[in-house]
């Protein structure tokens, strides 16, 4: 069943207000089996909701569309659907009733400009809306079914979840897709998407994407199926095929963060973890401490952003910042090992580098990070070349930084392996 | 100037991604002047692809069009475009030299699989990406001028403000708005509006709009004319007035963070701040470090999440811990003073609270959080209540704190006025 989406208004098209609900809309009516071929936004304009329409109307099973129900002026969404579909719009007396009852509730007079939205067009069903006035419509145009809901994303929600979802059900669409994840991180979708593309390409019922973002690389699986079980097996099969592809630089089969991950194995283990931050300023600290409960494996940390501080608070060497500079390898470590004797912790963290935009060179270029690890069987160092602003190097510096630490917990070898041989 | 925004992506039709880069574009391309009279978001298919990019360039002069330019097997957009237009797709040198010097610069062998980011639509122009490896493209089809930028929101935003904005401008596109902002922190949207909504309404030309968000409210002034001055003056003159009545918790008249304000004012006194933190984790010393050039005025920090850390790196007494709690105003003082002292900076800032989502009781529930400031005048401390999730609890306790150092170095009371008796 293909289904599209209309979205209206001027706000989403010109003044920065983000369309949640095509997304909402798009990922309830994939989940309840639909194929969602196209979202489409317009402004309050008359003849642009009318064409959009009409044009999916012309191709799809069902459309939603969602905003332009509300009393105002600029609210034009019903006429320009009446027009159309070639119907005249009529007084509704069960939907007056109901606006009335809703003032009335309140102690309040009924505005004239609440009339207008119990003028429904001929033929159209009412969709009952017990947060606002603005009832919804269902129509029948040929053999498309199209909902009209409020752009209120709340009214918009409640509706689709108690109308619309169980209508659809009704009229026997049925959920045959299953998703699945594997979250990766240190290695380019490139690398990853040699390493299992071909196999990927093979895997019966299942379609993989790469969603790519600066911290890692997620595999998002969807598994189809005549039956939701079938679509399930499909999608965790496959995700465990993959996963055992990708090897040891997944760090979830699912939806959690690598500090979560990272936080399990430690609380698992009854370890704690401490960070001493140089170039990424208490963002490493903040991200362990973003689950709850973080208390039990995450002691605290030392923001040592000068020199004097790497000195005075970790006990870094006068003389290891002058030989190898507050950027390098053996400044991590001592900053790693500086942390962890001084908070008590089981495992340091030290971070240090050139986030930019200033400070580069030739030699030492924005975006060289030196990240440490120290624990009880040692000390690891890593140099990481980093891409991006200053914003998206302090991020993977961080997500970097928490890899090596899984990989330490794991007794994994420091880098990813980067080729297949 | 009509212009149409097209976005590919099965993930933003399907596993509720939101589709930030059509409000992006919307907003950038009103502004610009043009009339954006569609968004069209279409998944991962040539076919559907095809038919949006056909149905736009007959309706729109500007088609800008994100997502899909990776190298991945999914990504099929130069594909379906390139048939949509009825032209080859041919080898760029200059775009291959480029996609080979990004993996070279990082030491990295180029993969198979990114060469097909050097094949362009014949007759394309390709668009510089310095932030990955995607170039974007430029083509003329008939009057239509069509745009093909990367998915990834920084790569697109990049290239649409270092690009398209100016290419669009040497056309000939000519603003007739002109929006400034006035920043607020520290009260209700719903206490600004009775300060100002008045004033708002009576005021010729302008547009007034409030922005809430969980650090406090931004208001966006859009001023219109019929030439782009008259614009500005009617913009620039609302934003004095409105300002100048909000009083002060105005901390920025544009688009300056908090962070940025508070670092200009450091940097004008030549002072320096440091930062205690118990439950933002080190957020603070990250925030007050997202500006280039922070080292200036930031040293460091301590991250004390044990008790423990806050008696031995801070030097809280272990007495106030015991008299007064870790969540108290003594103890933010302790930590503000403690801080100051340790890292010899000119301010120091203390934060312990409850984040939540456990620890809270009935006398101390999730959301109170005690903040203080010391300096060479002295000690400032406060109590917040605020509302929210453990993340939102935790980033407008950074807002508070920041607010709080604010205050401090341009001598205003501690807490915003909120009557205007």
């Amino acid at each position: 069943m293909k289904a599209e989406i209309i979205t209206i208004g001027n706000e989403l098209l010109e003044t920065g207000h983000v369309d949640l609900n095509s997304t909402f809309l798009g990922e309830h009516l994939t989940v309840l089996g639909a194929s969602v071929t196209r979202a489409t936004t317009v402004p309050d304009a008359p003849k642009l909701i009318s064409e959009a329409l009409k044009s999916a109307i012309d191709k799809a099973e069902v459309v939603v569309v969602t905003g332009g129900l509300g009393p105002t002026g600029d609210d034009r969404t019903k006429q320009a659907i009446a027009r159309a579909l070639g119907r005249k719009l009529v007084l509704d007396e069960d939907v007056l009733a109901a606006v009335r009852a809703h003032f009335e509730k309140r102690g309040l007079p009924m505005p004239e400009s609440n009339l207008s939205q119990a003028m429904m067009p001929e033929g159209a069903r009412a969709i009952g809306n017990r947060l606002g006035t603005a009832p919804g419509l269902l129509l029948k145009q040929g053999e498309t079914l199209v909902f009209i809901l409020p752009g209120v994303p709340a009214e918009m929600r409640a509706m689709f979840e108690s109308y619309v979802g169980p209508y659809l059900e009704g009229r026997g669409l049925r959920r045959l897709t299953e998703a699945r994840l594997v979250r990766t991180t240190g290695l380019p979708e490139s690398v990853l998407s040699e390493r299992i593309g071909r196999i990927a390409k093979r895997l019966a019922r299942v379609e993989v994407a790469y969603l790519p973002k600066a911290t890692g690389v997620d595999i998002r699986i969807t598994g189809r199926g005549e039956t939701l079980r079938k679509a399930r097996v499909a999608a965790e099969s496959a995700q465990e095929r993959l996963a055992n592809e990708l090897g040891d630089c997944v760090y979830a089969r699912g939806d959690e963060s690598l500090e979560q991950v990272v936080g399990y194995l430690l609380a698992m283990k009854g370890k704690t973890v401490s960070v001493a931050e140089s170039c990424t300023g208490g963002r490493l600290g903040w991200t362990l401490t973003r689950m709850p409960g973080s208390s039990d494996y995450f002691v605290g940390g030392i923001i040592a952003y000068s020199n004097d501080l790497k000195k005075r608070l970790l006990g870094v060497k006068a003389g290891i910042l002058k030989q190898h500079g507050a950027v390098s390898a053996e400044t991590a470590r001592a900053m790693a090992g500086g942390v962890r004797t001084r908070t008590r912790s089981d495992y340091g963290i030290g971070v240090t580098g050139i986030a930019g935009p200033g400070g580069g060179s030739e030699e030492r270029p924005v975006g060289l990070v030196y990240i440490a690890v120290s624990g009880p069987r040692g000390e690891k160092a890593r140099e990481f070349r980093l891409a991006g602003g200053r914003d998206s190097v302090r991020k993977q510096a961080c997500q970097s930084a928490l890899d090596m630490l899984r990989r330490v917990l794991l007794n994994l070898p420091a880098d990813p392996v980067t080729s297949q041989e």
